[in-house]
């Protein structure tokens, strides 16, 4: 067989059906975010605001996090130098480590070098060395927990979405015996939606399951440290093991577990993908520190941040534009056609000075392609005029169906 | 069963066995590197010389890298603020991408957020996407490549390491009309050893094998541009896809693969493991380039690090220290016992001011433990007289035999 027809095929289908990606080449403007640089194919340059950033609170340009950057290249330089065990670890990810442990309210956290690793890795190490463990999995959750569960090899259940009744159901027909975790987010990327904390920990303890929750959309942004969801609830303790990332709200890269001494020390000792990677430059795990304490202390930003949210949504509703309805920061306008969706995106961008990347499929389900919207505290009342204006605009001339009010 | 029991009865099976990884706390120290200050548990600090840093030629703190890194997070701040997807591609991604391309004469680079991921993803999609394939793997070959084959579920053949006629009869075995690929490394990490690249491309050409090398031990060090082994060979052509990181000899952190373009555009679209992640911090993607930059020209740190490495060979002959010869840059002094391995480590850190982290089972077979040394151009000769010496004390304190020269 030739390999590069047949991947040249593949490029073709995706191309075909609408899902092939195209990056669009962005240069942050540190200070003035969410304005961004865009750099289009023919080389030319134009401004755009950005509607899509994960940098939730525009923490990536935080001067105690980029000022604590940069004092810390200048003191231990770029790289970390080594893995964890050889050499790699810096005082800076010590520091770390324990702030993400008192964030929430945990005895041991471990840093790794992105969430989807930290997923991949912490889930494919405690499932593939618990014998006989069975892990219920939320049908939702992100592909990095799915390809942690996949790599165990473990027994596994998926229950419908936020359905805890089906939980109980699954949990209930397997043998009381084995061990079991329930793996779940609290706030799902493209719908918004928050899980039923509560309700799934009281399903898993009736079985004497251990839980696992990635709070990767949630920390910084919900509780009043910015311990996430679970933090807010004040039910961060009847979770085993909180996932997150250093990537959104707190503006920089990396993820992270919390959990108790033994557990933690199990993962750092057995994870590959821990264990046999150049550990995060210090610099970025020392910002990452500047950032969690920051929003461990600061009200702000999180007030704007809803303050807009809302400001967006009625914004929307004013104009009819249909958007998913959720408990979340997350606002998805839905278009429902991939090559609407991309032909709005690309007139937002050439015509309206706003960037936001259609989201289709396989991210989301055929028929359900959206404009997955995030405000930050940063944009202002004009902004989100600017924005619902042009997409009402777009709507008329895409003969978009519009929401009565 | 008791899940925390289980871990606790693991860790401490790790402990028994000698194996149980304590991190040393460093801060390195910027422009002074290889020096660094420790922080030992019970609070104090003192002042080491790192003898097994990745960072192989000190361009961590090369001021071109920090100098760049410093001036791009005052540019676009901390984080990239999203997947390459959803705004996370910036304009310095694109430029490192076109810099690695030219690198290796390839057509494309993808870069990922280690060279783990890149490894694991690059192998995990192509294996899995490319229906009927084999790969043959050396048996050496890196954690993260192994997961990367476990994870397609594809065919797999081990052939024993560096040996191309085993690869060849293994290849011979099978049916000539399923795609091939041959996946291995160049400089291999804990031996130090160099692969017969152009015997192995033989034989991969002879079967019409795709070829897939590992070059995160050799780019920046070998070569005239630090394109790797393959480039100092005149072989990188007849290499499919080369892969290496950014988090060695160029001081930051990162990793990449390049190849054709369709290759890469089809890792880019379908590689879970590179769409659903935070992409890398702009500023470390500016600092990797310029650190490509400067060794695609500078020939000094190549020539200085190859010297100290022969210096300290030398050092090590004259007093008899048994070290593995190779003709890389990694000097592996075998010690052959855990315990003792740990102990020498332990005393060189306490009593020396010299941090060389022990390399046990399952980094390296039992019996083979070793202490791995990595000499950079930036030890001076008293460093490497001080090194020799405290090692040759220890040898006579811990009853190891020499070598007779």
């Amino acid at each position: 067989m030739d390999i590069f027809a047949h991947m040249q095929q593949a490029l073709h289908d995706l191309k075909t059906a609408g899902n092939y990606r195209v990056f669009a080449e962005l240069e942050r403007q540190c200070s003035a975010f969410p304005r961004a640089t865009v750099h289009r194919a023919d080389g030319d340059t134009g401004e755009v605001t950005v509607w899509c950033s994960n940098d939730y609170l525009g923490m990536g340009q935080n001067p105690k996090v980029t000022g604590r950057m940069t004092e810390i290249i200048a003191k231990c330089g770029a790289g970390a130098g080594g893995t964890r065990n050889i050499s790699g670890t810096n005082h800076y990810h010590v520091q770390l480590e324990k702030e993400l442990a008192d964030l929430h309210g945990k005895e041991a956290a471990l840093i790794f070098t992105s969430g989807y690793v930290s997923n991949w890795a912490a889930l494919g190490t405690l499932l593939s060395r618990i014998p006989g463990i069975i892990v219920y999995s939320d049908a939702l959750n992100h592909a990095s927990m799915i390809e942690g569960i996949r790599h165990s090899g473990c027994e596994r259940r998926v229950f419908r979405h936020n359905d805890y009744q089906h939980l109980r159901k699954l949990m209930a027909a397997d043998d009381p015996k084995l061990p079991k975790m329930v793996a779940f987010e609290s706030v799902y990327s493209m719908d918004g939606d928050i899980a039923p904390i509560k309700e799934i920990c009281d399903v898993a303890d009736e079985f004497g399951a251990i839980t696992y929750i990635d709070e990767v959309h949630a920390v910084g942004m919900y509780g009043p440290r910015g311990g996430g969801v679970a933090e807010r609830e004040g039910l961060m303790d009847r979770i085993t093991v909180i996932e997150g990332t250093l990537g959104k709200a707190y503006g920089c890269m990396g993820g992270y577990i919390t959990g108790s001494e033994v557990l933690v020390d199990f993962v750092r000792s057995f994870a590959s993908g821990f264990i046999f990677t150049t550990a995060l430059p210090p610099a970025l795990a020392a910002g990452a520190t500047e950032a969690i304490r920051h929003l461990k202390e600061s009200q702000v930003e999180r007030a704007r941040h809803q303050a807009t949210v809302a400001k967006v949504r009625q914004a929307l509703d004013a104009r009819g534009i249909p958007h998913m309805h959720n408990p979340s920061h997350i606002v998805p306008v839905m278009v429902g056609n991939a090559a609407k969706c991309k032909w709005i995106s690309d007139i937002l961008l050439d015509q309206f000075g706003i960037y936001v990347q259609p989201i289709n499929y396989p991210t989301v389900p055929v028929g359900t392609e959206r404009l997955r919207i995030t405000p930050t505290p940063l944009h202002s009342d004009a902004d989100i005029k600017h924005l619902a204006d042009a997409l009402s605009s777009l709507w008329s001339q895409c003969a978009l169906a519009r929401k009565v009010a």
